[in-house]
């Protein structure tokens, strides 16, 4: 099978544009079938203050209303996804920006409410992403840019975690190609000691991963993206890699493996 | 060949959601391959003022200066693109918005400074549209969304007049397809008499063209989409019509042709 990385890059990254500037051309030197998702960043906050529209959080999470799911699709969708689309087509990647409404590659669930009402926020099953349309769209020499806005095939969009539909369209691939999941943030990898970024764990397997956790080095911000990634694993994704957007091409990181 | 109908929405159907509803019902009736090329709509402008951007108009056309483009952008390809191509989903039509960025679809000119400086606006060239690429992803099953925005390859979004692109789109598609350009409007066509909505003109040729535009029957709206239709026409498009957009499948319209 051939190979594709998938890279899913955050807020960090997009928020300073000569950070993304230098990302996007590291991106573009990555041979090989690619397909690059992105979070939001600090720009639809700002945007929604300008508004006037304070931003809900509830445990650290948006609560999206229609006005903010109105600002967060014009910004991911809109502002982000085209910005590194335009990026990606000046260093000669024809990149294809795609909302999972685009091609219906992402059908979402609305988060039931239980608790909290999380709003217009969509989950993701095993079956939401059209692998077969993503392979033929790779097939045609395009790079997919997939932002973090969904639909749930009934009209309505829906704000999604970047993390999960990356390692979502990650699993729905891996028939179809050897898939290795990268997770770019702003440290070097998964660190032993958090206040020193060469303390890089190079490899975590699930019993490590169990005793990281045991032990408190893995703490509460990781826990999800690492869950995130053993659940690909275990799903036919054949490698996850965490470490830094610019230094996507050094050794310097955390490979994650089952055994 | 095939038969590819290209149909245009303006500013007065996006701009009312029921209206938008109602076109999107009746866009995914027709039969056979289809691409739906939008404009803006007053939302745009109305946002820029929520930011305290003043809107600026030269001849009644918006000069796009940076702080506009970033607003049309996130308008164009975010609210309103996604928007439709969601609702275009429920109706059981596999949309896919698109950029002139997306896939490097259509790269554009930046408009040269001549008298005025419209800032970045970009003009098109036949070459501007991939044609190749568009009818590859017509031949997925997918129905191309495309928004008023293009690039300059460079990193450069631009933006762009809907009724231009629709045309060069039809341009550049009619070696492959036989090409019907539609664009919809709110009149039921091309009038005799401007307030009567009934005396639609049901065919014009260059000939009859050049005698309303000296009668003053056609006058300047009208002018600029009339002149695009019949230089598509003279360049293999197969017809032009132009007809109200919520009577879409119905006979009343204007039907342009070369003779």
């Amino acid at each position: 099978m051939k190979k594709l990385r998938i890279i899913k890059i955050g807020g960090g990254i997009i928020d300073d544009e000569l950070s993304l500037h230098q990302f996007l051309q590291l991106f573009a030197r990555i041979d090989g079938l690619k397909i690059l998702v992105h979070g939001g960043g600090k720009g639809a906050s700002e945007m929604l203050r300008s508004l006037g529209i304070a931003p809900q959080l509830v445990n650290g999470r948006r609560i999206t209303d229609a006005a903010t799911l109105d600002v967060v699709t014009m910004f991911y969708a809109g502002k982000t996804n085209k910005a590194i689309v335009a990026g990606l087509q000046q260093n000669r990647v024809n990149a294809l920006g795609l909302s999972g409404a685009d091609g219906n590659v992402i059908r979402a669930v609305k988060r039931p409410v239980r608790e909290v009402d999380y709003g217009f926020v969509g989950d993701l099953r095993p079956a939401s992403v059209d692998g077969a349309l993503l392979g033929a769209l790779l097939g045609l020499g395009l790079t997919p840019v997939i932002c973090a806005i969904t639909h749930d095939g009934h009209g309505q969009l829906l704000n999604t975690n970047a993390d999960t539909i990356a390692a979502t369209v990650a699993v729905a691939l891996s028939s179809q190609f050897t898939v290795e999941l990268h997770y770019c943030f702003e440290k070097n990898g998964v660190l032993l000691d958090v206040n020193d970024d060469d303390s890089v764990i190079a490899r975590i397997n699930l019993t490590s991963y169990v005793e990281l956790k045991e032990a408190g080095i893995i703490t509460e911000g990781m826990i999800p993206k690492l869950d995130n990634s053993f659940d690909a694993l275990s799903q036919g994704v054949n490698k996850v890699i965490i470490g830094h957007a610019l230094k996507i091409n050094e050794p310097l990181k955390t490979v994650l493996c089952l055994n």
